[in-house]
């Protein structure tokens, strides 16, 4: 008999989904030793709680987070609201003992995060930040090949997050739909909102980045703000390019936009190792390209590895070979990981504390970009 | 307020996860009229029923499926038995009155088929054959595409199906997992379990077969059966091909078989038109190949469509531009498609008189293959 | 010092050109025997055939075939007009001793081509027929790797040629640059003008073909003749796809069209074996795809050979790994082979012999559309 | 009746291969004004200028370059031979009066560079350096629709020269097969070698940079070198990374390795506009990528132009539609401009000129590597 875990959620927007999507379906694939309990829903509209507690099957529904927080019968608080209000949210859940699960970025900024990691780590509570990437089988299988030696030493990182749904001047800031234009909810552009993830995952592949250079642009001046319905300085940036210099002194390229006209969530990453390379695309995320210089030469070539077969990573939950799954099972993935590791005490990952370093990156980055000068990381 | 309906499920196997799988997901993501209650799931072993109703929440089990087709409280029964199973419930599920969702093929052959389609259409009730793969976005794409006259005349229609999961003669036939190898249990090998799924497509998409000239193969002759524990000649096809001359004079090429090393389950297809020219395949299911001669030449070229985006079919239910979706969705738009028809008292398609059509194509071929001659297809 | 070997060219066309080039390039690139003289060109209209002699550097031009053959000066004659007069001239060549190099199809029809092939083995001469395909570097590495086995048993071949370029009723029939659509001219269609380079092939690698089954279609019936100035039937099929049985009992699955809209010389062809597989297609003739079933299951996929370095077949001679070769190299490899034979007194491949061999196939394919009923083919 | 057009071609290693090719070439395919006479070859080694001149029709040879300069039958000058000899060679060839076409990059860094411009324009010699890839069709295509407005506004243009040859510590540096190793010779690593392509082309199509960080690293830091037989420190760069600005405000991210494993000359770039982007790599270079974000949004896509029909740049002169062309054309292209532009009196291009613009931007990347800082960039 599965223990219940009664989970409450904050924030019924696109991540409210594909976390409530999770916790519905993980027990249909995966045997886990928890059954999540979709106790509560928490949203600022009430007429919009009601209905997504109605389609999701939660039991009750709020606009007041902090009645989550309070409530005793909840073991599990899932944090899915704007980047600005992670925070306090966070530290509130962490002092009452909750489990938490927070939405990527971890915090505005790096002084925010610390504040966050330490209260977590001060209650001691199982924490998760939801860098969903890291838990598409190609991408876990990429570690897996990276932890084997099979690359050898690797000289080169690049990894690109490249979308073009910003470009019109008419799209707005600020909002339900658009608060990811407006630097006060989200406290960066595509270095928070995008880069985070390819650090995240670059980090977990590659391990520490000790410096960074970088080039940020922002190419729509003024947006409309939604909350306000003035015409408004958009503070976010709307491209960043950085280079950098990875611990293991591979040479990193990373660069993201919301204005490379044509991809619509192109998030793409390549390792070149000494022995082989790997690359994968978002667009396509249920392949793996990998090349193996020790196969003879005259078949040598790229691989194209549909991750479909049950011997590759989560692949055995899911349907026959061939047959590929696709964006929203990364969250299923993420919260099986984490009831095993709950069931085990063990930590899940990426913590808190691994969403801090990535926010050191993403500091630097804009620090760099602002200064236009060499940044040293600092270490979480 | 949704009206409930009762489903009980006939088979537990990999088409019974994939249905369950739909239920439950389907008023996640869409807003049907009906919400499905998983009441009753039937399977040959107690133990493997009793888990299975435990995993995906129906509320009991049963090894005796007359069980589930007398139970008043039962509103539709879904059928995902092996093929030789199918006739006897679907008739008797008619006869009481039920709504029927059957697995494909509809029956082991046209004779078969024949009675099924009396019984359902005798007893009026609403009735689908889960042909799943119509609905794939890209593939619905494709059909709105075709119905808009954007291709113009059709000239030819390739589609192949390709497998390579039974070369090793180890595999043996018959049984839970390879009963597909057991002609007494399937009918037939490629020509039912996959051509089918190619005939059902093509003729939506392009009219009517009305002539084939096939070829068949048994490579392994015998193999282990699983029930007998003996080895016996293999009955099925392993590998078909077929030339075929569609109602409106194109001529088409089918393919398929289980021993394409390298493909583990590459269904695809490809039509040119006068004007424009479309192709697809299932290991790269999101996205749809566009040919359009109208375009300016210099900037002519197939056109990779990722198929993501809100205004394509089905894709404003899930997430957002760029972030692709898998398998099993299908069986989510196919039920989501069934309760609307149902609510609006519409047929659903393809209904067992369109599975009916495609079974005399299978049949067609098969005869063609076995007197190597052109064979006229029986109209539906 | 290399020999000279004095070649007259008879047909100025676009074939014309591609041989022209090759005697042209050979001893820059390849270190054989011979060096070619271009003696002497011959065409219909004089102008052109003058203008031609300038470009490539002929020493003379002629608008009478007879004088090339009749010239005791000229070693080789290649055959480069429609392939109605093909045997004429190839016959006499041939009794004049001359070296013969013959655009494919060989004839008309295999009767035609009989006595070709008696006449040259009476005569005893040099001969090629120029499918030139096989010498694209990846076709040729595709037949090394089925030599060394690394295919296994066969089962399956399978080959598409598709253009697009009649689509329109306004392509005339006849005439300098359409010749192929005139019966008179052409003997047929798709099947001799492009299935032929599928069969030679296909044959090449896989052995001989046995039996056929065949559809053909000509969709555009009445064309402009631009001989006659009249509007006249079309003799030739415009589309055929056919079925068949290799000796070695592996299917075959053979297309050809000029009615595929998007492709406008898309050859393919794809051989699954037992142990491995192999896919290429004409148009990005410097990739093989290969796929190992013996690579490690979690890092098995299709690879993409760039066929580009120095150990792949004919690349020593070009540039660097990475740097591609055309479409015009498949005829100096031609070239250069027939040239290292000749010094060794070896037969060339494919000879006239084996180009009846492939005429076998295509009038089996001709008379199987028109009777609607599977042929045997005839062996050479 | 075409001109004659003497030529003295010094250096005859893989650059003297292709330039010769395109000599022998041009007039087989185009229609120019000039017709090109090898006269003389010119390399350190007798017997091998000797073999040289045999294989590509040179009248003679020497092994002493002041003597094709001094020869006053000599029309042009072509510049084959490692960097460190551009400058002195190229000097005495404009005071003498010819026509010269060099190699690129055009010297050892943009002091020599500046010298050598001086000469050539005080001598007012036509000039052209042999920055070959712009005149690849697909390249050159790219040009014309950056130039029709296509593309709108650019946002970012993004170019990788990827390589994996050097990889083994085993490669020696310095001698006729690897002086591009070593600093002498070659004055730089990837970025004179392959940056300076990408550079060329980046700026012809999208305007001057402006400024530049970046990074480079040698990952082997000595090597055997062939001329001293000793293991020696290593002064190039292996690898080069850097950002930068546009004149147009567009970001720049190019990357240069020889480490990136599995790929052997990957030349791609992507160009972002506000109405359409483009995407090209050389390894495929007769395809590119075109999209038009004006396409109906659901058949919206990355288009694949197969750059072989008759409307394409240079296309008319070669083969037919699907049929592709390869590395070498590139200077057959580049041969048959420079002609064009030599009878009408038009400057070629790139030039002397237009390369020091180049050579400006390689020495502002390597300095802000050093220095590890922002560097702005010399105008030429």
């Amino acid at each position: 008999m599965k223990k219940k875990l009664n989970v409450g959620l904050i924030g019924y927007g696109f991540m409210g989904r594909t976390h409530s999507n999770a916790y519905s379906q993980v027990n249909h694939f995966f045997d886990v030793p928890y059954e999540p309990v979709l106790q509560v829903v928490c949203g600022l509209e009430e007429n919009v709680a009601k209905d997504f507690a109605e389609q999701w099957g939660y039991k009750s529904y709020t606009t007041d987070w902090h009645k989550v927080i309070e409530d005793d019968n909840i073991d599990q608080v899932d944090i899915c609201v704007p980047n600005n209000m992670h925070a306090e949210i966070a530290i509130a859940a962490a002092k009452a003992g909750k489990n938490i699960i927070c939405e990527k970025p971890l915090a505005l900024n790096a002084a925010q995060a610390e504040t966050m990691v330490d209260a977590i780590e001060k209650a001691g509570v199982p924490n998760l930040v939801s860098f969903n990437y890291r838990r598409v089988p190609a991408v876990t299988l990429a570690k897996m090949l990276i932890d084997e030696g099979r690359l050898g030493k690797i000289f080169h990182y690049r990894a690109n997050f490249l979308q073009d749904w910003t470009i019109s001047a008419n799209v707005p800031q600020g909002g339900m739909a658009t608060w990811r234009l407006d630097v006060k909810a989200a406290g960066s552009g595509v270095t928070g909102d995008l880069l985070a993830h390819c650090i995240d995952t670059a980090m977990w592949h590659n391990g520490q980045i000790d410096s960074v250079c970088a080039m940020t642009e922002t190419f729509v001046k003024k947006r409309m703000h939604v909350e306000t319905g003035k015409v408004e300085d958009v503070g976010i940036d709307d491209a960043c390019t950085f280079i950098c210099r990875f611990g293991n002194e591979s040479l990193g390229n990373f660069e993201s936009t919301r204005y490379a006209r044509g991809h619509k969530s192109l998030y793409t990453f390549e390792i070149n190792g000494e022995k082989a390379s790997i690359a994968w695309d978002l667009h396509d995320l249920h392949r793996l390209s990998y090349f193996d210089h020790s196969d003879e030469s005259i078949v040598r070539g790229w691989r194209s590895v549909h991750v479909t077969d049950g011997d590759m990573p989560y692949m055995d939950k899911w349907w026959v070979p061939g047959l590929q799954i696709g964006y929203e099972h990364t969250f299923v993935h993420q919260i099986a990981d984490f009831l095993e590791n709950l069931a085990e005490g063990k930590p899940a990952s990426p913590s808190f504390r691994e969403a801090l370093a990535t926010q050191y990156v993403c500091d630097a980055v804009l620090a760099s970009a602002k200064d236009k000068e060499w940044k040293t990381v600092k270490k979480a």
